[in-house]
């Protein structure tokens, strides 16, 4: 299947190097007087995002960023991070957007791993930023009139040397959670994000009109590609510097916000918000992260959003699978049968072939689709990372036999849809019989007092491993842990049923997913746990 | 800018080569249920297209066909054309969709430049057939148990040999009219075709639910790219033999059609038929060849329809630029604005550079943004010909300089939109003064009793050339040519006004673009023609 590309002799009339800085380019200038960002009270077109990009691009090459030179950014969802999805490459470095929650030990790492010889943080990050070890020139943005703007003011674009561009070169490094080791840094091309981002335009049905607001971290996967997507679109970005459910609600009425992206945890926190309340319009919202449950499908809607739930990882520039709804077959479904429809993870997207998302046992067999057998979901193609950075091992490791491994386990079901059974790394193996966290985790939440959950292994003398919940109960509600316990006995097995509850919140990551990993040490503290 | 493809080495795990065969795999793979084609009465879901695909696939390799052999199709729009638009590159071969209008001379000149080793074609072809000079071998499509369902019934898919994608392989070669010369064989690429599609996608808002109604020959451009376009979005095609005004409208009804695509000929033809009624749903039309008149947009968006004007040549796999509408800025327009804003050639689709279609002078430079100085419209990029099949000496005229000349004459308006003041073999020269046919057909056309009109050069002692208008009426409607000619004098200079009329249907190709040079060449009989 993967062929090396053709060999072609410039000046090729045919070809033109996919890039997604040419959205940036068509955009500005299809849509001159389209706002492209609405950050706070600024307000800017399309040119003006242009020219604010070119602007940077130029202050970056005066400092010797060219040629794969690698740019940090430590920013909330405000311009400036946006500004650097296009001027980082536009200078021709490669950018890493750093996760905002990471310790000062973690970011020094991955700074120190990537190389950056600049790091743009926002003011928000002063006291951070002084903390780290000294090592990249840092530009800091804050209020008009200080460094970065005035550098922006000062920039001669017409200084710029533009690159030749190259579609297979690195566009941007992102940097994994890293909870089974050292973070590792995920390497994304040019072409890779252009073909994913008319991927994502399609399946999120943007138009010129749309308006999306950026509840999903553009650190994330760059996030999600949307960067390029919404500017390909010629739709408005606005920016969010964090998750405020009344600010959400308030920005969607007056920006006129059609799009939204992120994990069910930031739709949890809009529906159960004292300020919730109908949207006044069609919202389109792309979840991921984890399989949005029943209740929080039902409770989006009736605000009046429809739910496209994708699945991807880090490694494939976040989403590679939508769960494709099929219309007009299962639109006179159940509440409970399109919760559970759209709860699975999917199909390849639109710019991907069909067979190159799959569920395979040890030897890369297809397993039978037949919503049972387990496998591991692993990918291949265009909307794949190139490698990881700088660590051919871990590399060669994930593209073992060709594919690369995702660590998810699934089953295939027999319409071709891929359901997550768990994490690899989570699956709950109690006295030899696997347990998918995420098949209790399901049960749990569908009792009418429960918010969200999450279960892990607990040690068992006899058992090895028991499952154990952390449970965060809807505000004003109560339950005991073995009223808990006994609806759960309802619906599951004994050896599946939980053994322990614990009430509380949650521990999550920046994107809102649940950090099971911290659960799971919690439990393991001082004892060997499991290598997975 | 159009640098080399990178250099990579298989197997890449990151790197899966663009080409248009994977959106079957896709929607067969998604939307099993889904009806691709409906033909007559024939339905048929996306499974059923792939596994026909694959059997004349088959049945072609049988033939001796890959490696880049020729197939060529002589079909009306029905199943077979459109399964072979999949079904020969698939065996590896190159497809050759032949305009059916031609005569036996101009169709056995094309195959034999092309060498096409088979001829696929329709029963209605069987008189025609029999006088072309015997080449290729041929397999004619008739009803179920004739030759071409038989070969597919018997036919083993497992004996297919899927040949290595190489997206940069040509993928079908397409003739020109040749209204100045020998019809030109028009190289399209594997990867041209993939993001050509997603750029239609787009600019038509084509969605999974989305039917789409075959009224733009599919042996025009590989039908602008739809064949591909509709079975990426995994949306249904509806075939359509000939453009029958009733059976449209019945078609639109019966099978909730949402898009069609085809010259303005084909909507005036629809919008004057006596079975013209008002949808019952939102249509969109894509529209070229020629601007929409005020008139046939008012008409068509009075029925229902949403037109997006798009502009294009053989040579841009159809489609390159379009008329992009400005919500809300433009939304609020008087009916005559919104004729004068569609009807221009507009900017560069969405997979494009927007610098990469340009308005230049003589010596490649950009001419003024004032709507007022005469270019040529030239492209590069993705959406443009790999060049002239077997005839380097054309692609090297045509690729002169680094870009693709169209042959059409512009101004570039000052919100960056191209307008075509005419083709440039068109234009009338009087008096040393250029004049657009394009204004003054505008002119007659706007006129209440005029249907369609073509203006032409007509030789004239004194000052070389001087307009003459062809002009249909519209049914029942009587005009003299004097006093048409009054009413264009009060739009028009003295020299731009017609000096004489000649009532009656103009002459057409099959994809209802007026034919302009059999005019003019009636005008020219025996006098020595303008060379262009």
């Amino acid at each position: 299947m993967a062929t090396s590309a053709p060999p072609l002799s410039p000046p090729a009339v045919h070809l033109r190097p996919l890039t997604p800085l040419d959205f940036l380019e068509r955009s500005a200038y299809v849509f001159p007087e389209k706002a492209a960002v609405v950050d706070g009270d600024v307000r800017r077109t399309y040119p003006e995002l242009r020219d604010r990009v070119y602007r940077l691009a130029t202050v970056l090459q005066a400092m010797g960023v060219r040629d794969g030179e690698r740019v940090a950014v430590l920013a909330p969802n405000a311009s400036a991070i946006l500004e650097a999805h296009f001027a980082v490459p536009l200078a021709g470095g490669i950018l890493c957007a750093l996760n905002i929650r990471l310790t000062v030990g973690e970011i020094d790492y991955i700074l120190e791993h990537c190389g950056a010889s600049v790091l743009i943080y926002d003011a928000d990050f002063d006291e951070f930023v002084k903390e780290l070890k000294p090592r990249a020139r840092c530009i800091r943005v804050g209020a008009p009139g200080e460094e970065y703007e005035k550098l922006l003011a000062a920039a001669d674009p017409t200084k710029l040397h533009k690159a030749e561009p190259d579609e297979d070169a690195t566009l941007s490094i992102n940097y994994t959670s890293g909870t089974t080791g050292r973070p590792k840094g995920v390497m994304y091309t040019y072409r890779g994000a252009f073909v994913n981002a008319l991927a994502e335009i399609f399946h999120a049905g943007m138009r010129p009109e749309s308006v999306y607001l950026w509840t999903l971290p553009m650190f994330h996967c760059n996030g999600w590609i949307f960067p390029y997507a919404v500017t390909a679109a010629g739709a408005t970005h606005v920016c969010l510097r964090k998750v405020d459910p009344k600010k959400i609600f308030e920005l969607i009425e007056t920006e006129k916000v059609t799009h939204l992206c992120g994990a069910p945890t930031v739709w949890i926190s809009l529906a159960n918000d004292p300020s919730a309340r109908p949207f006044p319009h069609r919202i389109h919202i792309t979840t991921a992260g984890a399989p949005p449950s029943p209740t929080i499908i039902k409770q989006m809607e009736a605000l009046g959003a429809e739910m496209t739930h994708v699945y991807g990882l880090t490694e494939t520039y976040g989403p590679i699978t939508v769960c494709q709804w099929k219309s007009p077959q299962w639109d006179g479904s159940s509440d409970g049968e399109r919760a559970r429809l759209k709860s699975r993870q999917g199909v390849a997207m639109l710019t991907m072939d069909a067979r190159d998302v799959r569920v395979v046992d040890s030897n890369l067999n297809d397993v039978p689709a037949d919503g049972k057998t387990h496998g591991e979901i692993v990918m291949r193609g265009n909307n794949v990372m190139k490698g990881y950075y700088a660590d051919p091992e871990a590399t060669a490791k994930a593209f073992a036999g060709g594919w690369f491994h995702s660590g998810d386990v699934a089953v295939m079901q027999s319409d071709g849809y891929i359901e997550i059974v768990d994490r690899a790394k989570d699956v709950i193996i109690s006295g030899g019989e696997n347990i998918s966290t995420i098949q209790v985790e399901k049960v749990l939440v569908s009792h009418e007092a429960v918010l969200e959950c999450a279960v892990v292994a607990m040690p068992d003398p006899k058992w090895g491993e028991v499952p154990k919940a952390y449970v965060t109960l809807k505000p004003g509600r109560e339950l005991t842990a073995e009223a808990l316990i006994a609806f759960a006995r309802e619906h599951l097995p004994g050896f599946k049923t939980p053994k322990a509850i614990e009430f509380g919140p949650l521990p999550k990551t920046s994107t809102g997913k649940i950090q099971k990993f911290i659960l799971r040490e919690r439990e393991w503290a001082g004892r060997e746990k499991r290598v997975n």
